[in-house]
């Protein structure tokens, strides 16, 4: 176990304009986890309640994520989040959420979790995921994500825990909302200045953007014309570009921008099915073939003179 | 002459949050050769009014702009566009447009225009477009442009237009209005079905995709903190691209990547100063140094197994 994942796991009910699926396994530990997995030993930390089917504890078994951390409310219910997409699935529309046993989360890193160097906060309350952070013991780099609930609502305890990140990595309207400023290299330099050495901005189909405080470095989404559900995207993202970063040697530039395009490629695999169909079912030569796509749509050939 | 571009001369009002500007040289034919004439020798077909300064004539003659396609009416006024941004200046809103001269612009292919192997449709009406077309002798590439307006109402003179072109250059607005598709690699296959070896789709600030019938390939923007009017850079990005082209011996995947890259680069130009301040008065080292900040902010090092 090198890799702790603190978020939520939850039960999707979701309607694309073409498709819809209910109570599918979700939530950030559940996508993050599984595309980590691919790269490293990441344990996740949520609770669930006891309706959550056991076929769905057995997915995330298999995919060889620790569920030590994983608490289970036996007589509570699982998180609920239903929502769907319309035209170019770009933004989800929220019909209902029910935090039900996510309501009281707390989070407890188990003994054996506290000394794993990787550490990714996914999205819950900031005051959580700075009680995370005084549980674990000094990890090596720290990813935090979070959303625009919490940029509106509880801003100064939210810039505590990007002071103590690492990494930041937001969307484009969640930069933008935190700074003020409308310009993202400006935003991102803002961020910078709150001490992380990198900051993720991420833009849906647009790709994604790296800023650290003297390099810029940017990847375009792959042109998918079959996306069927852009739940998770984000997550798996986040996933499976830390899950790549545990395996570098240095945590210099390079390795960033090499986990970007995992965490890229990742997500180009969730978006192609609901729920982690797609995420768990990646052989190695899926992830090398996508990545080889990934790599030749942002070769620029050299200038001759 | 080796590169033919036909659009508007204008006279251009800009207010952005921070400057204004008054009857500044705008206009696509203005902003398109500016930017080609640090690679190729441009001519332009447009028309002015005799309230044009000798100024800008001279600006555009320094520039090696030739200006025998360039009609003047001398009791007639210049094409005036006034507008203002606000927040990001992602998007223009326009004041006034007083059409003048260009209501009644009907371009004529100077004799010593015709035989060029490169032409750029800028955005006009597409049956001038297309008589433009008949005008010229078997263009080795055409590069054709338009806007919201015509796609709107007059689609089926533009699809005339489209299948006429080698490369369809427009913004992820237009490629979905024009197509219907939400998402833009789907817009992009509609589009190549036309007959175009290549369209380009344009993402503002997020930067700009090239797609081909097997291909796919992505840029970002540079990452500027200093954009002071983003007026013209669609245009400016359009005449780099094609200039660029010229130089080319084939016009294979290769040139066509090369020649976005130098688009965009000289879009950055464009966009930290008024008008064609910036990108009238640049060296050869400016461009070649930008290129190496592009080329370095999308360099993906190589994954180590």
């Amino acid at each position: 176990m090198n890799l702790v994942i603190v978020g939520s796991v939850a039960l999707d009910t979701i309607e694309t304009p073409t498709a819809k699926v209910e109570r599918a396994l979700g939530g950030t530990a559940t996508y993050a986890s599984i595309a980590a997995s691919y790269f490293a030993s990441p344990g996740i930390v949520a609770v669930v309640g006891g309706d959550l089917e056991r076929r769905h504890i057995s997915l995330l078994k298999r995919c060889g994520v620790d569920l030590e951390g994983l608490q289970v409310v036996p007589n509570g219910k699982t998180f609920h989040w239903s929502g769907c997409y319309e035209g170019d699935m770009h933004q989800a529309v929220t019909r209902e959420t029910q935090l039900n046993v996510f309501e009281s989360f707390r989070p407890t890193i188990p003994e054996s979790y506290r000394k794993a160097p990787f550490l990714f906060l996914g999205n819950i309350q900031p005051d959580l995921q700075l009680d995370v952070l005084d549980q674990m013991k000094k990890p090596r780099l720290v990813l935090c994500d979070t959303m625009n609930y919490w940029i509106t609502s509880q801003p100064e305890r939210l810039e505590k825990v990007f002071r103590r990140s690492h990494v930041i990595c937001v969307n484009d309207a969640e930069a933008r909302m935190f700074t003020g400023r409308s310009s993202l290299p400006k935003a991102a330099q803002d961020l910078l200045k709150l001490g992380p050495q990198r900051i993720i901005i991420k833009l849906g189909g647009y790709g994604v953007q790296l800023y650290g405080r003297d390099s810029f470095f940017a990847l375009p989404a792959l042109p998918l014309t079959n996306v069927k559900d852009p739940t998770g995207a984000g997550d798996t993202f986040a996933g499976g570009f830390i899950g790549r970063l545990t395996t570098a040697v240095r945590l210099n530039e390079n390795a960033f921008r090499q986990a970007l395009a995992v965490g890229t490629v990742m997500a180009s695999f969730c978006v192609q099915d609901f729920s982690c169909r797609r995420t768990a079912k990646l052989g190695p030569a899926d992830v090398k073939k996508q990545l080889l796509s990934l790599r030749r749509a942002v070769l620029l050939p050299h200038y001759p003179g």
